[in-house]
């Protein structure tokens, strides 16, 4: 566990950056209602006064801790969306990230640990579709762009949850190659392309 | 909110079901970790030992509460299992479920709410696993259906939180008839049958 980090002498922007550390690790672990500002305020070797200086609100700062978990995105990568072979890419990551050992993304532990409360429900839904909604919907390929790319986020939603939250065994002690077969043609479907044709 | 019931006349039986509906409200609310037994306890009109007299432990009790919120499932019906358009009624019962309006179902806020309790996400896996994930490996017609019909778990369950906890404007506001026509393919596929041929 991160200890107290001592008063130093920081730049705005390295301040600004331990506070968003320390609130990323505080809303994962704890969800919006349960880490308080004065927490991490404490993580980043600040007083909560300076966090709400920096950021406005508790609503701002995670606003942009989600922002930020969603600025290098595993599954949405620009290579997989790139490729020839979306749909295959996209299924492997998914199955790759939800894999037995490893941990939960932040910003997957962060979205389901806030889901319920319904002021953090409300900042994740304006930073999804955004973000992750809006790079998917460009992704698609067939009538109802946005409706499709919702239901691939739910999918990948839906298989972090019961794989690697949950863990169910079917999930979880999978042969992975079997999971990205099935997972596969579901988005190559979802996305409005053809199955990736590629050699098994 | 519950006031506490006075000490009354009631059989074993009768106790007994106030307790798990009481459980059942408090898991609801605040999950595993954040629900005590003491209010549990309370909510029935009983003590904390009385509750532990009938459970055994807070444990045993999350268990029953889990499997009876999954005794009548609204998705994974009988009559949807039957039906010679199951993909579509199974699409339909998932849409119909997370409309706007429509609080999410105990069993699903229970499940979210406690998955990130290690001990609670051990409980809803062997249940989920005994229960809804059965009767869904039961369904699908094609190889590898454990997985299959743990990846149809996995988009119930996404759907209900990107639509319902999350309520991602584009599928929240969307035509329920455009996410039925979407999914009911994807349905088929994962169970691994001809996707329903009925007029639209």
């Amino acid at each position: 566990m991160e200890s107290t980090a001592e008063p130093r002498r920081r730049d705005a922007a390295g301040t600004r950056a331990a506070i968003l550390a320390s609130a990323r690790r505080a809303f994962a672990a704890s969800g919006y209602d349960g880490a308080g500002v004065r927490e991490i305020a404490a993580g980043a070797g600040v007083t909560a006064m300076l966090v709400n200086r920096y950021f406005g609100s508790k609503e701002q700062l995670f606003a942009e801790v989600v922002a930020d978990t969603m600025a290098d995105p595993v599954i949405l990568a620009p290579e997989n969306l790139a490729s020839p072979t979306i749909a295959r890419d996209l299924a492997s990551a998914l199955v790759g990230l939800t894999a037995a050992g490893a941990g939960p993304l932040d910003g997957f532990l962060i979205l389901f640990r806030s889901s319920s409360s319904p002021a953090a429900a409300r900042i994740a839904r304006e930073q999804i579709a955004r973000i992750h909604h809006k790079t998917a919907t460009g992704a698609v390929r067939a009538a109802h762009a946005p409706e499709r790319a919702a239901l691939l986020l739910s999918l990948v939603a839906g298989v972090q949850m019961m794989r690697q939250m949950i863990a169910l065994e079917a999930l979880a002690d999978a042969d992975p190659d079997i999971l990205v077969g099935i997972l596969a043609p579901i988005v190559a479907q979802l996305l409005g392309i053809e199955a990736d044709s590629i050699a098994r």
